[in-house]
């Protein structure tokens, strides 16, 4: 890692300026409500990616909750959503001296000018800096080879059709034992694991994190499914302010039953911290 | 469990007609808008079971909604139950065809007799009879001894002070590997696994699933942690209606740190289908 995070020293963006906070400013309309131009710059084919659409949301609970930081934050995805003009509305459901829980939507128009809500989401926020440092774990870090032993979109032809812009926004490096399905051959198995950072260079921090954890492509491609495999429903639990440097994602799919599966992620950090845990239930689309 | 179901067999209580339905049973008040009386017959020491609250928003919002099953529910508690009436106001969010979206939220009443939130949950439901019956899986079901061989509230003293109503209601018999705390030599190992029933016979639906995923005593005893572990989010999936008998439940935590730690629950029924998958932020409370 020291060789590939000096090769970025020069152009490096740091938290606060980048492409991730300016894309996921919002402007307070009203207390609670906030207005964005959802960017370009995070589609896969034509949908904006749900894990920067979910840290569009934290970000404004974070303005609108007296903590900072999203401990655990339930999303349900209602319909795609479309760059261009959004509003997110919060409310703040209850407030405590170590946590609070909010409530927030994102909204867009359609062609008549009616709001069309696209996620609701529900969270508790505290202090990662406020917690105790006792740490009792028997997660390991995922077995995943050098960065430089593995493999990003730059280094062969995109596997999948269509423009990604998100994929010049992230620092994605798989581990090649999770890559068959871009060569034809699937293992079966639906393990994803991956170098993960954000192409400017930023840092992590906890809101980057929402966006970390559904980064990589679905587990269903090394089941051997492609198509479609939009979220129903993702869960967040940050679990500590990740350390500098890149990421190790690994998600994992152990049940694809009646059209849906869950994925697993887990994030862990440049200091072996695991610094968050995620659940998905997304639908397959077979053949979309 | 041939043997342990014809034991019970005389007075096996049904889905419809069992203690569980007449303890989550609403009553409708005006549109989404439901009172209950909750019953102090699911409470452990004062509290009341976190399980069975996410059961009772489950089932009202099964009337509010047009789907019957929830595939995804997360919740967020807010402050402690009491025995005793509760409001339920919920709100659709979304119809769709295949999936509905509502939310919910569980109100009781200070001293003054203002509404206090108790519990605010965000759900989406469809009809899991409808999905197809493809099942590709790589999880297995836990290694657990026969039921014979597991251990229940009634095969010696109460492990925990206090009165646990809850217990008269359930039928649990713990995997004596997963024990050790009850005889003051935890494992270190954060893991809870049992067989699961209701006590009155009645079979599982998706709602006592809900039950199911927080009913066993937390695996903090098993890292030897004693004290309180309240329920900050839990989010459960139901995969999959289960067959009739009874349930085995695993629980395990990896991540303990700040804390807070994780809970993820699998459910298994009596065909071996993974039924459930569940995971809860839970907020330790030492000495408490």
């Amino acid at each position: 890692m020291p060789e590939a995070a000096s090769a970025t020293t020069a152009t490096r963006a740091t938290i606060g300026d980048s492409e991730f906070d300016r894309d996921t400013a919002l402007t307070r309309r009203a207390p609670g409500v906030y207005d964005i131009d959802l960017s370009a710059g995070w589609t896969i084919i034509s949908a904006v990616n749900g894990g920067y659409l979910l840290a569009v949301l934290g970000r404004a609970l974070a303005d609108a909750l007296p903590h900072d930081d999203p401990f655990t934050i339930s999303a349900h995805y209602l319909s795609a959503s479309q760059p261009g003009p959004a509003v997110v509305r919060t409310d703040v459901v209850r407030t405590g001296r170590t946590l609070s829980t909010g409530q927030a939507s994102l909204l867009q128009y359609d062609e008549q000018g009616r709001e069309v809500e696209r996620i609701r989401v529900l969270a508790s926020y505290g202090d990662l800096d406020s917690l105790p440092d006792d740490v009792r774990t028997t997660a390991q870090p995922p077995a995943i080879p050098p960065m430089d032993h593995c493999f990003g979109p730059e280094d062969g032809p995109a596997p999948v059709d269509g423009s990604s812009a998100i994929a010049d926004r992230l620092m994605l490096k798989l581990d090649p034992s999770t890559l068959g399905w871009a060569l034809g051959r699937p293992s079966g198995k639906g393990e994803m694991r991956a170098w993960f950072g954000l192409a400017d260079g930023r840092d992590p921090d906890p809101l980057s994190l929402l966006l970390a954890v559904d980064a990589l492509p679905p587990t269903a491609f090394e089941i051997g499914i492609s198509g479609w495999v939009p979220t129903v429903e993702l869960t967040v639990h940050v679990r500590c302010r990740p350390a500098p440097g890149p990421l190790r994602v690994s998600i994992t799919t152990r049940n694809l039953a009646g059209g849906f599966l869950e994925e697993d992620a887990e994030v862990w950090d440049s200091a072996d911290r695991l610094v968050a845990q995620s659940r998905q239930l997304a639908r397959v689309r077979l053949g979309a």
